[in-house]
């Protein structure tokens, strides 16, 4: 069997903004999170296939009623998620539906903090109705990329969730300013990379748009998750790698293909020995 | 002084339902809730004046995003009302900003108890965020009116509030379906009754757009609730008078000439000898 | 080769409340017109599979920004009915896009009047960017069933198509009141049956959640179709048949096997000597 | 009296980007334009006091449902400003209410082009109904600033605006982007200057935010307007002048105070022999 090792972070050092390591004691991990925004309806539409996604991943990111989602969704999201023991996080994002808060929204940092106040509590309202809890906050599209860059908002967001109830955790892109300003909140944040996504020399994602962006050969995005499990390093596009630290991956559900891409994810990770296990609430 | 009886109301009688006393043990009362319909503007768009109003109230309903508010307008709404004393409650509404939730949008009670959890968990988050309490819920508009006659949209939303976190007041018209059924659920229960609402001979309101539903003299609006306060009985519109049980009047921030009109009944509730004291969270 | 006939309405006699022939002449027809509900994502989502359903039908109803559509969606579907050699309408319907047009949400006809020219303006004017005509307007769902059995609401959506450029026709369903309303009004209005739902003696539908309401077999549903082209029967649920008069078949492009079910039946329809033709623009 | 000059505009040479002069022929102007934002409430708010502007100003710019505006808003500022006299022009903005349209949306020229072709329609719609002509279209808030600095987001809304029917005009702020590329589309454009906003000394306005950028005095106000229909020269906050050329000046109708402002500088024009007439359809 293949152990894996989490690499040690230094909350003070250069070292953590491409850090992440949860238990941060560079002892082997038998485990990881899968995990996935689901719950992106709206009304009469649908993205993706939640039911099949339920039966890969460990962890869910719901949307909240702001990029996507509404009670009914958010209800149906939550209650189908914890009949497949699937650990609850909230996913909020710009309150922008025709955008799928994929676009800025000019926004001041205490401005992004109130909304996302509101939309987390919204879920957790949905979720108290449902008897479902919700364990975890992770930000949604163009909010997150704003938090990967700017400390400012990254310091909103962990503020905003530091306030709320229910003592949330913090799922952020490895690397971040997030995971930075989440840590020194005081918040137990957790890193993930991205399964499909290509990296940079300085750990951080290559932009979608660019060429080799986005990776859609199965064996390929296996293959160097089980090799970053086993040794910390991520492939660099261009060549050579980059240390990161994560204990989590993200993975898409709502592109053609998706369903099949995560289960071979799962199938192969689980193949390699590792098992699929949710980071919060077990 | 003035001593005022609140009349027990018997929860499995006939008489719970124009009951709603809260302390039940037919004492005398000094005190009476002042409670008003706030924070229902949304983005650049304001209703009433809420700082003038918030100097009044002792209970603000504060609007949670579904018929006005939204994260801006909440946040500030909850920082004024604990600036000058005055206790939070949220007021759930139909999510329709164009009628202002004075519209039944058809929805089955499950809906609703979603639609409800969402909007005050929405608030609650918010909340959180500004460090301020929520002490109650108030459905709003035609979600009122509704719950008001139907038990079965009561039951859901007694039972959403319920099962929020907080330990959430259920602020009900005096004599409605909802007071019973918020009864039930085992909730703490407060009976409202309106400052300006003509009422019928069997406890319930007389509809708006009837002649003579709507009272505009502020010397007869407080006199007669100065005699309800003292007498437990409401004059009837066409004569006589009906027993109802109340803790808390309802005044409304959003006509003109409202803020004159609720200073004035203040004051004379205050020279009759009453105390104007919130119900909850003193 | 099949011959079909139309059956004359008479505008003022009782015959007309289920007729709705457009020629009204008895002359035989050869052709025949398939209409479809399309255009109807919003911002990130879809419904149906737009670009198959515009190879099968003859005319194209796009929702106008209400129940659904948005600028983006307006356009892509106008240039791809366009380029497919399909005729377009508007298809306004109540702006609720949680319940997508199904719920009827409380207004006025007045209310309903300046709705709908809003929809059908936002439509026009997208078309006016794009390049394509708008030929017709159809109503959709809650606000379309409404405008069946209700004289003011139809009678308030007529005027508001009269007022519109573009001398635009109304597509209604045979043997309402929007049917008899359009006529009044002066519009050019082609009656539709739908070709899924069942049929009551009366010449309305079954309504949707009664058993029976909706046909699923194909074979079934083309046999009655050619059948009522060819004698303006139309069977009825229980039993019996009804006279029907109308020039344009509605398909649904959004159940599961929708475009299947469509191709089916246009083959069919073709098979047997209809031409399938739009009914406006040509 | 006083007699008002406009300057020739030439459209191929530098001097067009502080243009703007519609007559283009030197000759004294007699009358000028006064326009102001209106119809900018939604649901059930209001902003501002639209039935004393429109005693006021001699052209009104409605909002389409985008930034504010609803069916129901649209088609009562219609009517109050049919009777009034005054002419009315649509005036689209990003489809953000909860930003009032001051938020830049990331959006492509031809997104732009779609959704400013969408809201016009829509004000076009609903003006067919109540019987009114739109005239013109005018930009809201960030659209506007942006289409003002950016030549191709300038180019789609000019290009929008010519293909949509009703032979629209563009009202365009003086000097800018959109003043030329709506010359170039072959729209009738006629610039504005600002009642209440100082000056740079490239003939732009000085960024809201920044001291001095807004004039508060009246009288001041007046006095610069009378000299700029004089003169052609707008005083350049920091000294000196700046050759404008416009036939319409743009007060603001949403702030306290102004009604009255708006009232004096009306007054004080007519005083100095300058008729206030709208540029369009006269």
């Amino acid at each position: 069997m293949v152990a894996f090792r989490v690499f040690p972070a230094t909350v003070d050092g250069q070292d953590h903004r491409r850090g992440g390591a949860n238990r941060g004691d560079g002892q082997m991990l038998q485990e990881i999170d899968l995990n996935a925004d689901l719950g992106e309806g709206f009304g009469p539409w649908a993205i993706g296939d939640d039911a099949a996604m339920l039966g890969i991943v460990s962890s869910a990111n719901l949307a909240c009623g702001g990029h996507a989602g509404d009670p009914e969704v958010m209800f149906a999201s939550l209650r189908l998620a914890a009949e497949r023991g699937v650990v609850v996080g909230a996913h909020p994002g710009y309150a922008d539906r025709e955008g799928f808060g994929r676009r800025v929204i000019p926004m001041t940092p205490d401005e992004i903090a109130r909304m996302v106040a509101a939309q987390v509590g919204a879920l957790q309202g949905v979720a108290a109705l449902a008897g479902v809890p919700v364990r975890y906050v992770k930000a949604h599209g163009a909010l997150a990329n704003l938090a990967a860059d700017r400390a400012e908002v990254a310091a909103a967001i962990a503020g905003a969730v530091r306030t709320l109830p229910g003592r949330l955790a913090l799922l952020a892109i490895s690397g971040t300013e997030l995971e930075v300003e989440g840590r020194k909140a005081g918040l137990e944040v957790v890193a993930e990379v991205f399964a499909d996504r290509a990296y940079r020399a300085d750990g951080r994602l290559v932009p979608r748009g660019q060429a080799g962006a986005v990776l859609h050969d199965p064996d390929k995005v296996a293959a160097r998750l089980v090799r970053f499990a086993e040794t910390g390093q991520m492939p660099v596009l261009g060549g050579g790698e980059v240390a990161l630290a994560a204990r989590s991956v993200c993975v898409h559900g709502d592109t053609p293909g998706a369903v099949a891409l995560a289960r071979g994810l799962r199938d192969r990770l689980e193949a390699a020995g590792l098992a699929i296990r949710p980071f919060a609430g077990a």
